[in-house]
């Protein structure tokens, strides 16, 4: 059966999955949810008919948002997530066993619930003791707590939508507070082929608030491009200051994309996509 | 006007790209060639129904398959380049003031004759005088030229077609008989994601006959999956040992992707990629 | 979410309907069937990838093939329908006051159970005490029927696949026999756009059968071309005879695409499609 | 090369074409002008990126626009064509020995120009010397020529653009004014499946000034499902009142739609599309 789902990128381009069938379409509060089953891809998560992952590549975009940041840091105990409520963030986040305390803050709690009944692979750490889920705003969150979190990392959907106040530099002030002093920020930047514009502004942002700013970046087959960006921001540590990366042998086995070569080389960045910086 | 150009990829995706006009569309004695120009992305030469190059991105393939192995020796004087009939790859390679002579040997005449036509901006170094054009069977030539060479550069389509030859073992040896005796090759190699059965026959062949090989990796938008991935191997030196990346200097302002940091950092591989090596 | 569903068709055409969401796929011993419930159009059944029906236009499809016939003969009493698994032919055929006995014959029962779980209004006719459903071969209940009924329905897929036995010269003949002296055949019988060649061969073999062989039409759009075809072969009548079609009252509230003028009106030919005849 | 134009339609539908090339793309001062060659169906004629024409089947829309009315009319001796620009109205008026006057005023000449260089056998007729060409606004030329014509044809695009004026009760009534007192007119009036509320209003507006309104179909496979309609209004003459139908013999062997039983059983019209009456 012809399938398939398509998705439009801005520069006239699109990219489409075959589709086997479709598992849920819903509307939450805050955005409209649906979970596919591909042809070769395994089960697709979209939100307001972007794709967030497909099971067969997420690993890409779930491991480099987690461990670039927590590997950076010396001693990431207390780690605080905004959005990814898919749960593979989280899934990363909470294999380091130096985090003591991971607080996932999501606003919409139908994206956990419907993630857990789609996705048990990728919500796999929601019942892990050290893992403390709100379904709350990640903005309200953060300004209620200061001086609180050695990782933040803002795993969003893009800045159009629910996520907007997301890309903000009122909002990074306040992200710059709730971290402790040596503490680090990572957030998903969109791509620097299509989207130059928007990360200009969200760096601009970021390096008005963070002493250290900079970029790094993954292939992920069904973001738009195929590489897709990642913005460290930190109080203190550049990224290979003193990198905790020796751990990285107590979970070698779960990774499929991260190790030590991927945390330097990931940092590397191409002539156009440096002019965001 | 809704026309879309659309690429199928074998694990049930496609890519699909707005058109503006077709430009040319023809059959070479080895395969159908068209030129068309995209809403977006500039013009796109396909071979084989099969996307080459869009004017938007082709710096990201032909920047990485020329300097890794060129900034990688340190004294390349002499450069074969095996297909790269757009001239895209000798663009780059003529930059190098090191370069005395490259000479590439292309098979199909016709691809030379309608990048001159359609993409004056990728066939831009047919008229250089260091470059010797030839339009010829390169599995011949590489065997009629012993110990020629320092770098030899195969810029081919994919293994199904005219290229198949390309990827056998028995060439690799004749491409190691045709460099000098610290030469190095590189070759564009598919990617990753899609496609490990063919890229680990290629490898397997590559490390059956020289002592050192590896692979390194560039963003494309337009290739499927994204990441697109070249084979490097070496008699000699490994691609760090005693690298000419002080040279970039002079064609800095020519590079859109190619940097000091792109050189290290390309060889990172996610660990889904390693199981090729 | 941009979810559609394509046919391609033979000529290098394609038709795309959006989806909502897929409702059943499954295999049968005989075919895939698949119920997919479209955006604008209603459900949707396919089988072996192709569109039997859409909810929303299948009117003109089931009273075409069953009251052409059945309007045409001057007492249809007795009505065999081999095929028609989705229950809208036999819906059709019991609305006649005339009609004592449908007899269905459908060779896949999975077919008749799906529709009745997702497609009620068009299997709306399964509980009618005047239609006895049997689960077997068409071909073989034909054979061992002689002399049997007024009116014959063929309403089968394509002619590949498990319907092919369905367009052969050997099976009409089988035909002739079940029917009654003044028996009248009605089979679906494509379109004269696309495939005059499949036509061609299942209008001669009719017509090496029966004294009375010709054709008629109906605008059914999303049927390759939208323009579909109906053999009407007769052992005594022609078409407009003696038509019982004054009794088209008794029923005109229930009917959407069939009436007195389309009755005369359907059996109009452009030139191009008389060339099958 | 898998290059498609595909027309979405209304109601979440969409057709596709395969496409060997472009061969036309430019704007006149009223609409954009593509013209593409299909793979299959021969050269397509587009206007706002909707399709006109497919050299394939446009005789099963020139056929009927212009022999419907002609043949209607008991002597139909000076025709007038509004719109039409490629050519085929024009080129089967001219067929009728009994017209001694086409005048065809088209608002766009680029459409005219481009299709005698592109669509041969569709423009065929402009240098007959029955026919008049006028490069001006119809609805003008309507005004100002009273009491003139026997058959007017309104062969226009959509009414959304430049053809939304010939969709207005004040139009049809300076038709009404421009036609002799036994005059007939017949103008191209969408599709009964989609645009019933488009369709009512221009009944609805042409009833208001004709007598004698009625509505015929056509399969016309790439115009939105299959079924096109054309409005028949009169002011003397219904179609079936004295036709010169047996006048056929004379061009009977250039036409692939239109014949005797078409001319009748054209008028006949399922009952979902006669709400529209």
């Amino acid at each position: 059966m012809d399938l398939w789902f398509t998705e439009k990128y801005e520069n006239n381009t699109a990219l489409s999955i075959k589709i086997k069938k479709t598992l849920y379409s819903g509307k939450s509060p805050f955005q409209k949810i649906d979970i596919l089953e591909s042809e070769d891809l395994g089960r697709i998560l979209l939100l307001d008919d972007f794709i967030m992952l497909t099971e067969a590549h997420e690993f890409a975009y779930h491991e480099m948002i987690a461990h670039v940041p927590l590997f950076a840091h010396p001693n990431p105990e207390k780690v605080l997530i905004i959005g990814g409520g898919d749960g593979g963030t989280a899934r990363e986040v909470v294999k380091h066993d130096v985090v003591k305390k991971c607080v996932m803050c999501e606003i919409d709690g139908m994206v956990v619930e419907k993630s857990k009944e789609y996705l048990p692979t990728v919500a796999s750490a929601f019942d892990n003791p050290k893992l403390d889920l709100l379904i709350d705003d990640g903005i309200k969150y953060i300004k209620e707590n200061k001086d609180t979190f050695d990782v933040i990392i803002i795993d969003s959907t893009d800045p159009i939508g629910p996520a907007e106040g997301l890309f903000k530099q009122e909002f990074y002030k306040q992200v710059f507070n709730c971290l402790k002093d040596d503490g680090i920020m990572v957030a998903q930047a969109e791509n620097p082929y299509y989207y130059t514009d928007i990360q200009k502004d969200m760096f601009d942002n970021l390096k008005a608030v963070f002493p250290i700013v900079t970029m790094y970046l993954s292939f992920i087959p069904f973001y738009p491009s195929g590489m897709w960006s990642f913005a460290f921001a930190s109080k203190k540590y550049k990224y290979n200051d003193n990198p905790r990366i020796s751990d990285i042998e107590n979970m070698e086995k779960t990774l499929k994309y991260f190790n030590n070569d991927i945390f330097y080389g990931c940092f590397a960045l191409p002539n156009f996509a440096k002019v965001v910086l």
